[in-house]
């Protein structure tokens, strides 16, 4: 297989840390339902590619989600990967309890970084809604599990247009103090750039934020997603969260969310030389496999070059 | 229309040239050929759109290009536009003699990095190809016309994988001291990676290349054209080619060449607060019109998004 000449930049970290989403964020976001068995493949497929943190799926109510309503009787099929982190989603109280009778051992809560956003999903002010987490976030502590907050319209809002960086910046150490192990920043319309990325980290740095802690979530509709990492990378940023396949971004798609697709992000880190243990050629074709299984191409742009090349 | 914060970079430019090559190198490599009117009322849009330097068609022979076949009709419904830099690719001196017969006052010439193109494009060596050129550069300078050297396959190449930057250098040098006003730096095959970008821009200084001699023509094909962009505009580089629209670069297409979007480029753009004096919501209307032309929706992921937003 092609791949990228590898040229180190000095600036860079050596190594990162993926956050895979496509098995929850991106099916999600799908309109096609997937079979349980065939989402249990697909994990098993991104783990053997070497993945080693793979988000599972989501203990939302079935009816909020229904693309992910067989949370319980997935959660089994998977659980036994060895060597793979496999946090999954928990909204509030009650779905803390359904995920620690199967056994998770990571969890992720999810905020807004506006008003808008959080009364628009979470139905509260952003007060409220850090007030229903917090006892969930301690809860989930005691247990010993690994915690990560996610953020969502860190740079723009579709109600509020761009969010001030202090603002994302103070909820951020909000989330961290209340005991949230790692923030995933999302770009949740996917309007940022690379100067407002570099702004907000150094914003949350003056804030006492440690980037150990910050991971970064872009979405590709306005194709900024990878622009975007590689400025969070320039910045000292080692999680990156993205989606295999581009899974949840059909780019002609109306609801397109846009994850950056792992695969992109890999081509362009084999080229700066920082280790991810990723097989590339590995997790490609499972993205080919699964976009089969939806019917439709990846809108991966480093999948459509390689499997057309090799077709 | 949505747009992005602007959050500027004190490292990185404030203005800078986008060199426009949907008309000569986008509507190339796509399968539909358009009608001549179609073409020119294309390149009114763009300039109107305020894009100040449009490649406009290619004076190769007929016969190797159907697509631009036309351009001995199509200059002269254009050449007019005031203010606006109308360059056309010339191949020889035959193609020379042509663009100079309709008053053509800005031409390319189109050479290689490496020794596996040359000889398949041109079926010459390096060396044989650059005194091919070197007659029809001397021609065109006497004739006080601006000239652009297109350098193809400078970070990678399908036969003879990576390129070292030091043979890349070289040649830049080579057709600047030949008289080319600019040379554009082609990622033909779409391979590069920020860190290479990064390594041949330092290598060029180091051979003595003013970086105001230099434009970047990166290609989407694995997703990484605005990284590199992004790369190259922190090394200083200000002349930036993109195809508006994305056109020659259907992602599902096994030919797609992937041209960079300027949409996307001036998402970018305006989010870094550099100016271009482009108008993003009159070019996305352009891209989305000559989209219904050719029969296919834009490659663009901001011409997507807006233009879904919009409807």
């Amino acid at each position: 297989m092609t791949l990228p000449m590898t040229v180190m930049d000095e600036g860079l970290p050596t190594r990162i840390r993926i956050h895979e989403v496509g098995a929850r964020d991106g099916l999600q976001n799908e309109s096609t339902i997937v079979p349980t068995e065939i989402k249990a493949e697909f994990i098993h497929r991104l783990a053997a590619a070497g993945l080693t943190t793979i988000e599972a799926t989501s203990f939302v109510h079935p009816d909020w989600v229904p693309q992910l309503a067989d949370a319980e009787r997935l959660f089994p099929m998977v659980r036994d990967l060895e060597s793979v982190r496999l946090p999954v989603l928990v909204p509030n109280d009650r779905g803390l309890d359904r995920a620690l009778a199967l056994g998770v051992r990571q969890v992720a809560v999810f905020a807004s970084a506006t008003e808008s956003f959080a009364k628009a999903n979470l139905n509260r002010t952003l007060d409220e809604s850090l007030a229903m987490f917090e006892p969930v976030v301690a809860r989930a502590r005691d247990e010993r599990l690994h915690v990560r907050g996610y953020l969502s319209m860190c740079f723009g809002d579709p109600w509020e247009g761009p969010v001030p960086v202090g603002q994302v910046a103070r909820l951020v150490r909000t989330l961290v103090d209340m005991g949230c192990d790692e923030v995933s920043l999302g770009d949740t319309i996917g309007v940022a750039t690379p100067g407002h990325v570099q702004s907000l980290l150094a914003t949350l740095i003056e804030e006492g934020v440690h980037l150990s802690k910050v991971g970064v979530h872009f979405h590709d509709t306005y194709g900024q997603a990878l622009a975007n990492t590689f400025a969070a990378l320039q910045h000292g940023v080692t999680t990156v969260d993205a989606s295999a396949g581009g899974l949840g971004g059909c780019p002609y798609a109306k609801s397109a969310t846009g994850n950056l697709a792992t695969e992109d992000l890999l081509w362009m880190l084999q080229g700066l030389g920082i280790d991810t243990g990723v097989d590339l050629g590995l997790l490609t074709a499972t993205s080919v496999w699964m976009a089969e299984q939806l019917g439709r191409p990846s809108p991966s742009r480093t999948v459509s070059a390689l499997s057309h090349k090799e077709s």
